[in-house]
């Protein structure tokens, strides 16, 4: 498509790559045994993209014309497998709705400009034609801010930044680079590697997210805790409103006030379309490593995570699964052969003998950067506090495989749903005080929603970033929905996702982290931010945006917003 | 005044506080050199206060009535002193105008609410009433803030803070502590540092500020490059509007969409009053050491800065002068006595015999904070890296006393004021690779002014806090305006002023590092945030204050938001 690639049009990532449980003898059971699911009952795969109905595009003749002069005609796409590809993230939801043909809405058009300018002649044309426009990274979005309003009797026309994906310039003497918005993460990383710079942002979403994408959702990724945030790594930027462009010149901080910076992360498009950042950039480490740990409880390995925040260890990745995370990061190993297994089984035997409950045994990850000097002291000050703890150094073996296979996990959904299993993510942040009771409540909250709905539900968690003062608890769950019929299971799924982000709200911590609030959020923004911080919002995108031109129904209920 | 103290209505600080050379010998002479002024010439004193005629207040009965039955009987003040202390933060302008008895508006009443329920009234009566509110702080800000507009035809009213100055709370698990908006610095830090915390928030002001005015004005602290700017340090807050209160819980981190806690940063009372904040907090450091450094050129203490800040080495404050700060500094120093002067002059005399120019020679100190072998190792990193540079170490005595001294400055300029002299301060921040040129650019363009002026100014500077990619420069500037008429030292004054501003803009950096945007840096507010950036702010402010009830013209020019 035009240079640009997109992922699966009803899943995650490329075609040709998905998740397989049959070199990992022990997960069968595992799922059997949590949700009662069968991996080796037939499964039923995605449909065939001519099975389904994709509605015609209702693109009028006059902003054909336009967007076709503002892009060129081989960048002007309305043919059905590309608008279905533009019509959804990658949330639980969208797959479902995808799987089952349900297309209420669908962008009635693609383009893919090749330049700001191009960009800047589309928002024009869009909104002069009071379309509706939404601006498409890498597709990888999983909170629902890439899909049309099913009622929208307005044109949506999707904007592609794919073929806006070049590093412009290093500043090497200020750590910065000036990048275009539609870069996906491999590209980025490629192209700053080879001047031995690197961004340091590693989303789970890495393959198949934008720098834009990052910017508009207010992203974290796996290293986050040294790179900081994309809101800390974004200082400068361009955004193209119509008729006009807000440029921001890169600025390590200012006190200019209210900060249009921070307004534009995490936009999702409803103030305008990034075309480029100014981001922080640093050299490539000497040494990187990450060490697997073993604690014996879930309270052991967030205590020590909590302590190394405090200490003067700063490792770049903080990582501590509860035990039934760890359960099922063994249950995926592949089958150990020769002597590494044996050791396994060796230390585990030691650890029983040592009292552990091996049910209760949490996995963790630190990853640790720089000179050797200071690798060796991080590690030193780290191994210090595990101890403390309890817990016990697995060694770098199973820290280098979680690197290399941590991109690989958005596949299990799919996989899960050819079974007839629903999966899904939502993480949150709160203090370190809070972060019990936040866990326990989101546990109880999944649990009893399972229970509601006579299912047999799974619930696990690790904690993925650590800041002063408090952290990312990040939670997956999966469950049968029990039922054929898909608006059944959809309206299951939003059972326990809507009990675990009512539990976060409840017990002090945020709606998201760092997938964004999109519209499947949007809900709990009020309880998040408080409902006059939410009248603020609101004021920010009316006055920006009076015609709700700019992915509408994002970030705040339309009913909210009027 | 109701128990809140307040600073000198002419000046800085408090009553008996002041600023005196005849125990600094060397000042008289660098003076006389520098600007031509004669410190030992008479001066002219401030006035007495009853020589200045105060505008009447216009509060009408009605309004009064609801204020009183709001605040309480004592907590609502018309006298002229209190609405005078009132009327101007301390920029060379304020105290220019003070001291002429320039008061071409007055805030009618000053109320001092004791709790967020008083505050709510008073919000509520001001709206309903259609007058202006003022929030006040410390009163030390110097852009603007809070003076009414001279047309402003409507009732305004201050709202004073004082009272509220408690640590409310100390989340000791989470390093957060929830304290009151009107607390003074001191209070603040003594209240935590009885319970073992610091929040390490050090600006100049520090004495005479509050933390609702660090928050509204996105302030810094010497020690920001360990603590946070006052963005980092907020991480929830209160903020009453009309009608309402927006609360933002603590979070370490959230993806909830455009940033509101951003937006109320750096919002300078145009959003509504700050109430508390959720601030993070730190264990008191089991060591502290402030070492000062002697480079032998500017670019070389610049680029150490820049090395120490891409070191592993992360110290507290990192500071170095030019040499004309340097000059300055030194000229300010009490008459060494006995073994120590003589230890300095033995120095310098060496440095001469290894090719010093002394007269370009930079003052330099860096801080250092934490355990034994914490602070041990970044001195080592540090060392190394000065000594590279070919800066020497000059020890902890200046260190000590720079720490011990660092609040006293702001007097100086009404000193200056005394005998004839203005003097004021402008901040900015810049990428590492622009840093030479913002540098250049702003001496330049302030001896450009002088010269058009034909006067004899002087221009110092020092780096006063580092990020990963820029730095911060602080440069001071004085003159004698050759004029006694006020009007025509005030156009003087702005010749200067708006010199140094437009340079910052010209060179890639931003109107204001840490002084907020207020009046007088409103007209680059464009040039900085663009014109696009400006409209998105302005969109903000309109929608959430239609009436322009809450400090209006603050931020934004009020030409440019009609």
């Amino acid at each position: 498509m035009n240079g640009v690639t997109h992922q699966k049009w009803w899943g995650w990532g490329v075609e040709g790559v998905a998740f397989h449980h049959e070199d990992k003898p022990k997960l069968a059971p595992f799922v059997l045994d949590k949700v009662g699911i069968d991996l080796h009952a037939p499964g039923t795969p995605p449909p065939a993209f001519d099975d389904i109905a994709v509605p015609a595009t209702r693109l009028g003749d006059e902003l054909a014309t336009t967007l076709r002069r503002a892009v060129g005609e081989d960048y002007l796409v309305t043919d059905d497998l590309d608008r279905v590809v533009h019509t959804y993230g990658k949330g639980l939801a969208d797959l479902v709705k995808i799987r089952a043909g349900h297309l209420p809405r669908v962008p009635d058009v693609v383009v893919y400009p090749g330049d700001e300018d191009e960009v800047r002649a589309v928002v024009d044309a869009v909104v002069a034609a009071d379309a509706v426009l939404i601006p498409f990274g890498g597709g990888s979005n999983i909170s629902g801010s890439l899909t049309p309003p099913a009622d929208e009797e307005r044109v949506v026309v999707s904007l592609d930044l794919g073929r806006m994906n070049r590093v412009l310039e290093v500043d090497e003497a200020a750590g910065l680079a000036r990048v275009q918005a539609g870069v996906l993460g491999p590209d980025l990383e490629d192209q700053l590697g080879a001047r031995g710079w690197t961004m340091g942002h590693q989303p789970d979403s890495f393959r198949h997210s934008t720098l834009g994408g990052w910017i508009a959702t207010r992203s974290s990724g796996m290293q986050s805790d040294k790179y900081g945030d994309i809101a800390d790594i974004t200082r400068g930027l361009r955004m193209v409103q119509p008729g006009k462009v807000v440029v921001l010149r890169p600025l390590p901080s200012t006190s200019s006030g209210p900060s249009v910076r921070e307004m534009i992360l995490g936009s999702e498009g409803r103030l305008g379309v990034i075309t480029e950042a100014w981001v922080n950039v640093h050299r490539l480490p000497e040494n990187r490593e990450i060490i697997a740990y073993l604690f014996p409880t879930w309270a052991a390995g967030l205590a020590a995570m909590a302590e190394i925040a405090a200490s003067d260890a700063a490792p770049s990745v903080t990582r501590v699964s509860d035990a039934n995370e760890t359960q099922f990061s063994l249950a995926t190993q592949k089958k150990s052969r020769g002597i590494k297994g044996k050791v396994s089984k060796a230390l585990f035997a030691v650890l029983e003998r040592r009292g552990w409950d091996l049910e209760q045994a949490c996995l963790s990850y630190i990853g640790y950067e720089g000179g050797k000097e200071r690798v060796a002291r991080e590690k030193a000050i780290v191994g210090k506090i595990v101890k403390a703890h309890g817990g016990i150094k697995l060694g770098t073996g199973p820290g280098a495989l979680y690197d290399q296979k941590k991109f690989d996990t958005p596949y299990i959904r799919d996989f899960l749903l050819d079974v007839g299993g629903l999966a899904d993510v939502s993480e949150t942040a709160m203090p370190w005080s809070r972060l019990m009771d936040v866990y326990s409540g989101t546990v109880r909250a999944a649990r009893e929603a399972f229970d509601r709905l006579g299912v047999k539900g799974f619930i696990m968690c690790h904690l993925s970033h650590s800041y002063h003062s408090g952290a990312c608890l990040y939670f997956t769950f999966a469950f049968p929905p029990g039922t054929d019929d898909v608006e059944e299971q959809l309206a299951r799924y939003w059972e326990v996702k809507s009990a675990v982000q009512q539990s976060f709200v409840d017990t002090g911590a945020t709606i998201s982290h760092h997938h964004g609030v999109g519209t499947d959020h949007a809900h709990w923004l009020e309880e998040d931010i408080s409902e006059a911080g939410t009248d603020v919002m609101v004021a920010l995108l009316r006055g920006v945006d009076p015609g709700r031109n700019l992915n509408p129904g994002t970030l705040i209920p339309a009913q909210r917003e009027w």
